[in-house]
């Protein structure tokens, strides 16, 4: 198996750089620097680094979702600013005996998830690390308009969201409590008659998510106020906008769109024989967390979450959640959560 | 001791990130994604990956020096197309344990150095990590003008360096021959009365290389057809040039500047008690390259190298060490040399 030590640094850059190029990479890879398009005066840029082990597991994960991962958890944060991503930047850290097809796969999958929104691969760096490391740099180009930042939220707007929540963590907690340490373990165990179509389509949105890229530029001609991509949960990530914003912001746990409920769940345990054919799936899913808890701390499906002025007449794509008020702090129903989400260190 | 885990991620952020932005930085951290300005309608950006143990040793160099080396090498890149550096964005990988003071002077190390040429830390990401890594994107403006590329030179353009040649490989080179191990010795028992200066230059030079910036607007003011920085060793950089121009270079071995002589060389071996006054350094420094050699072959300097038209007056900062000609590949003195430089996955 042809390794990326054997293929060697610039090799494996030759390879992974064959793709056409969109027209805002003025200049590609091969030269110190990447020369891109900021038709408007101004370059919206944002870097993520996902590390194996804490932002995937190469057990869990094709190296082509990995890189869909990478490059869409990216090219969310630049569509949460109101603008139109124009190309990625990838530095790339593995061992020297990764496999070349692993890496070029990783890179297909970056490549093909910025084909989706009109941007391509400009430049990066590739690396020896003992620790697979992916560290994604997006830019875009706002096209005249302000960026939607989080401190816009005024007390009266609405908040709305648009795109999954709660999916991709129900996806993580699916391989965490039935899949863990079974390396090779796929998922079709854990999939039957459970009502909600599979638990493929946990698996699928924690292992690539799909965020509506297209709810950036209608957010815009909506005119939010504030605006970011759900990443870290839904009320942490609100928690910024009512900071930024020194407002509050109250949701209205019964308009949260939930995920399916997880099968195994507390009141429909599953028993052994009972619905699945599978003894592992049977043995393997514990009680399972409540939908609603799911919706409001799961990150990772990067839906996006908005803020609008009162009376905005929006379109089924986006679900009112909430409502922005004087004051600080994100509360559920009234009530301060006890759980608002995850950090990167602590949890 | 405080950790970063005990600061937690959004902490750590908001006490890095307490630095005046420049004012390229149109919105700084803590939202999706930054903005920068772009007067020019485009943005030159690049991406380095630095990793422990294979960029820096956590027990040779400070955090500070890591961040100021970091910074570097990107702010290089940029400057080499011919740019101004606008702005950095960092994505920041360590384990929970590492402590806060720690990160915290590696981030001062990284924003003093974009000071030097008026940018500032625009963003960025932290995570959990095994392995210290240090992901720098560097953004930059070109004020109007043509990129600076590496496929540029022409047959008869003089080839010229501005800044130090194997300054950083000789204190590589020390380190690794006679601290190797040694955590916590110092360097200082490298020093003496040596003839140049001590070691203490090369080792500053390995840990905080000090790129010429200027030396990007004056190359563009004298009409150079290609550039770029020198990071990889001489030979190999010169050999990117050669091959994306379509021509030939050879070098001129007398005109290229050397670094002083390394202690211990062959010829002038260190005998004990003689000229040195600690046992370690009398033990610790084998025969050394030659500085040819290392001048040639050793990287992370971020010295300038460019091809400039045939009769440029060039001033004194920079030396002429070739010439370009019709053909292909880099020669030194007409001879083909046999080790050209270090590629990251086969070194």
């Amino acid at each position: 198996m042809e390794s990326i030590g054997d293929l060697g640094e610039f090799g494996l850059i030759r390879r992974a750089t064959g793709r056409a190029l969109t027209p805002d990479v003025l200049l590609g890879p091969g030269d110190d620097a990447a020369v891109i398009a900021a038709p408007d005066g101004r370059v919206v840029a944002t870097t993520d680094v996902l590390i194996e082990g804490r932002h995937f597991r190469l057990d869990w994960s094709s190296p082509y979702d990995i890189g869909r991962k990478a490059a869409a958890q990216n090219l969310a944060d630049v569509v949460a600013m109101g603008a139109r991503p124009t190309a990625l930047l990838v530095g790339f850290g593995a061992p020297p005996t990764t496999s070349a097809e692993w890496a070029l796969r990783l890179n297909d999958g970056i490549a093909d998830e910025a084909a989706l929104v009109g941007a391509s691969v400009a430049g990066g760096d590739t690396v020896s690390s003992p620790t697979v490391t992916i560290a994604v740099t997006a830019l875009g180009d706002l096209g005249g308009a302000p960026p939607i930042t989080r401190s816009g939220a005024r007390p009266g707007d609405l908040v709305a969201v648009r795109g999954r929540l709660g999916w991709a963590a129900s996806g993580l907690h699916l391989l965490e409590h039935a899949l863990l340490g079974r390396s090779g373990a796929g998922p079709d165990g854990l999939d039957g008659p459970d009502g909600f179509g599979g638990a493929a389509a946990f698996l699928a949105a924690h292992r690539r998510p799909e965020p509506p890229y297209a709810a950036g530029a209608e957010a815009r001609a909506l005119g939010a106020t504030a605006m970011l991509d759900v990443s870290d949960g839904l009320l942490q990530d609100l928690g910024h906008i009512a900071d930024l914003s020194g407002v509050a912001i109250d949701i209205s746990a019964a308009s949260v769109p939930l995920p399916p409920r997880l099968p195994g769940e507390k009141g429909t345990a599953t028993r052994p024989g009972e619905g699945k054919t599978s003894s592992e799936s049977a043995a393997g899913v514990p009680a399972a967390p409540d939908p609603l808890q799911l919706a409001l701390t799961g990150g990772e499906d990067h839906a996006f979450a908005a803020t609008f002025p009162a009376g905005t007449a929006l379109p089924a794509t986006w679900t009112v959640v909430g409502r922005v008020a004087e004051g600080s702090g994100v509360t559920v129903d009234g009530a301060v959560p006890s759980v608002r989400g995850w950090d990167h260190f602590r949890s």
